[in-house]
């Protein structure tokens, strides 16, 4: 029996079984796997013995990797999926949770978890971690116990890790990947960590923004000056620095630096209307954060702007005197902190070469630059048309009832570079968060439909892939 | 006999006198008067004491006259001279002094004045205090002892106030004058507190420069935002700040504030001539500070860059992440601290109102501003043919054998300008001081020739104005 053929059993296992998948889950929930804490260290272990033993109940040869921090849970499904033509996966999720500060906020314990029933109907489960990512990875877990169930083995080639340091930035996770690069060199990446568009729209999350982050220090005279002796003949590093950062955007809002916009790519015109169709407005986008006036690129919707389209950003600047009341100086020195958020082919390294000549062709003779840069990392993208793409979007639309969004996220998850440089392979992220689920803060939760149909969407995706 | 016909006299007076006036500023040198550590109010009393009694001994209705602070000491010369059509005069000094630290760094105890020769055959008073402004004030007090010696009366109406809170910010001296303002309105004012232009080039500092002095306040979006998710779309107020801190001034060098220019006046050609032989080169001026490019209007000199034309300058800016490292932030609010130099007749309330017109004008409609405003001050000039002016430079120039200059100075002295707009009179700025006296620094000297030949200068400008 294939995958497809068996997927009508399967999604009905799961139904009968979502009170089952839900003690499972709050199993999970209950392990205080506080990864940014020290003192959670015996916590986090325990977390991860809990998941590897679940893991070895789905027949994975599982195993508790140590790592300077805390261990990695790998599992791996070797033989037991019909092979062929089906992608190898990789399935990433992670078992670490936030800090719970400030605890008085919690309605309830946030270890112990809860079923809650809201006025509008919705029943959530309320817990640390709920959503982030012990729910969500969970989704994925008991999709994999369904097919086990009704069919006795899993339906494609599946290896699992999952990590204990994501919220403290998975520090070791890159050196782990490195080093053991063959073992999880497989076809695709599955990643559940990312959102829906809404709570009735799917969506794939198949774009990440680079990050190129500099500091540019600027030097004029030798010491800070008086602003009377000096005021009309000294040259001033926070003017100079106020020039250049004025020119870094055109009145179109584009950005000025030569080149800036080679490798970047136009959206395919069917996920551009998609995209559209959302009718994400100015007023609503923004005025959530006392907004209401797109400051990007005037000839691009505000869905292109915060997602596929590149940017340049000043993140901090300081210079001469800044505290309570006046000080008459013209300072020797003035600093600023410059970003750029990069998409499609971009290349890290000329944005930062291309920045600074920029920088530095803005220069009077007598004032000096020097750099610094913090990170200079690519943008990840999936292909359009991407096979597995394509069969994941169409099974969630399945599963939803609504066409499922391929879109562009506009922060960064550095291991998702890693998976594409190091294991040279794609990665889709599905997951099923909503915008209210309070991650990383007091009464986090994840809608019990979620839950549910999350196993269900990935039940519907696994097989996709494998037929 | 007349003040002019007594002057060969008089001069004679101060030659043969000299050692006894260094030994009267030597007792005064020897007193303890940093009015700023209120462990030194007894000195400070001890030398307000000192001073009058000096006054006393030319003839003057003297009284110590207590402020809040440190005493002002006053001495009138009510009906000792001719009276006619000559001016009244109001001569101001102070007795207090700069604390002495670091105390490890003066050769030889800053209290214990002493006669020092340089290798390049100059005698230097060193002492705190030599120059400024003791040693200064008593040029003035001194060529006045001479006309007594000589003459039985001081040649015109003088009124000295002799203040000890100069170097804490005359914090109570605005007042006094304010109460006091019948008392004190002469017909002229003179200070003995500023410099030469250098060793041979005696001048009067005809002008100072005025202060606006604004804090702006931007805020954008109601919190700090996540440069991945908002990036792009969202406002950044560095950037608007930067827009406007860029567009202050044109590209010729000049300030773009509309009406910016109003009431600024042009030298007279024989002034700017002097000025242009004085050959002050951008490599001169500004490569003591490690500059070479004058930064401001280019068709100005450099002399006329820092003293007689108006500036917009930033003395502080601050916004976002100014840490170690990266953060990947917008921030909500951005803040900048931009003052204004002023000349002639430029308005302050203008000004400031122009600026705060130009600031808003470039601000997009969902970003706000706040204005605080620190000081306004108007600048102070003396006409270039005030008679008292005309006299006072041609007797410069009659003992220094060199044409006395008529300068700017880039720096505001307040006292000064109240003389002019609560008292209602002009002021001579007449020093003697050398860039290289170290005043404020350990090791203060006054070279014994700017001291004897500052006692001469006084003589001859008080018969010139007496004539």
């Amino acid at each position: 029996m294939s995958a497809s053929e068996a997927l009508p059993a399967v999604l009905d296992r799961i139904d009968r079984d979502l009170d089952a998948s839900l003690d499972r889950l709050f199993a999970l929930l209950r392990i205080q796997s506080v990864s940014t804490d020290p003192a959670y260290a015996p916590q986090c272990r325990a977390a991860a013995e809990h998941v590897a033993a679940d893991l070895r109940s789905l027949g994975l040869e599982t195993s508790v990797r140590p790592t300077e921090g805390h261990p990695v849970v790998v599992g791996k499904a070797n033989g037991q999926a019909d092979g062929g033509k089906a992608p190898r996966i990789l399935f990433y999720g992670h078992y670490d949770v936030q800090p719970v500060d400030p605890l008085d906020l919690w309605k309830t314990p946030p270890f112990e978890p809860r079923i809650e029933n809201l006025a509008d109907g919705r029943k959530i489960i309320v817990a640390r971690g709920a959503c982030d990512d012990k729910g969500q990875a969970m989704t994925f877990v008991e999709a994999c116990r369904a097919f086990k169930a009704v069919t006795s083995k899993l339906p494609l080639d599946i290896t699992m890790m999952i990590e204990g340091e994501e919220e403290c930035g998975s520090k070791h996770l890159f050196g782990f990947v490195r080093e053991n690069a063959a073992e999880f060199r497989r076809d695709l990446a599955l990643v559940c960590d990312t959102g829906m568009w809404d709570a009735d729209t799917p969506s794939i999350t198949t774009s990440l923004r680079g990050l190129v982050y500099e500091e540019v220090r600027l030097t004029c005279a030798d010491r800070d000056l008086h602003s009377g002796l000096f005021g009309g003949a000294a040259r001033n590093p926070i003017h100079v620095l106020a020039d250049v950062l004025s020119a870094l955007h055109k009145p179109d809002g584009s950005v000025a630096i030569p080149g800036f916009y080679d490798g970047v790519r136009e959206l395919p015109p069917d996920i551009k209307a998609d995209l559209a169709g959302l009718d994400l407005t100015p007023e609503k986008f923004l005025g959530q954060v006392g907004l209401k006036i797109p400051a990007g690129e005037k000839d691009r919707m505000v869905i292109e702007q915060v997602s596929t389209r590149p940017t340049a950003e000043v993140n901090g600047i300081i210079g001469g005197y800044t505290g309570e009341g006046a000080k008459t100086v013209i300072p020797g020195k003035a600093m600023a902190k410059v970003s750029f958020r990069l998409v499609g082919a971009q290349d890290p390294e000329k944005i930062r070469a291309a920045f600074r000549d920029f920088v530095r062709a803005r220069l009077p003779a007598d004032c000096t630059v020097d750099f610094g840069n913090f990170t200079s990392a690519p943008a990840f993208d999936v292909a359009f048309d991407n096979p597995a793409l394509t069969k994941a979007r169409a099974a969630l639309g399945e599963e939803w009832g609504k066409k499922a969004l391929a879109i562009g996220s506009g922060g960064s998850i550095p291991i998702v570079g890693d998976f594409k440089t190091v294991l040279g392979m794609d990665t889709l992220m599905v997951g099923f968060a909503l915008d209210d689920d309070r991650v990383h803060s007091p009464n986090e939760k994840y809608d019990l439909k979620c839950f549910h149909k999350g196993i269900r969407s990935w039940a519907r995706i696994l097989a996709a892939l494998a037929g």
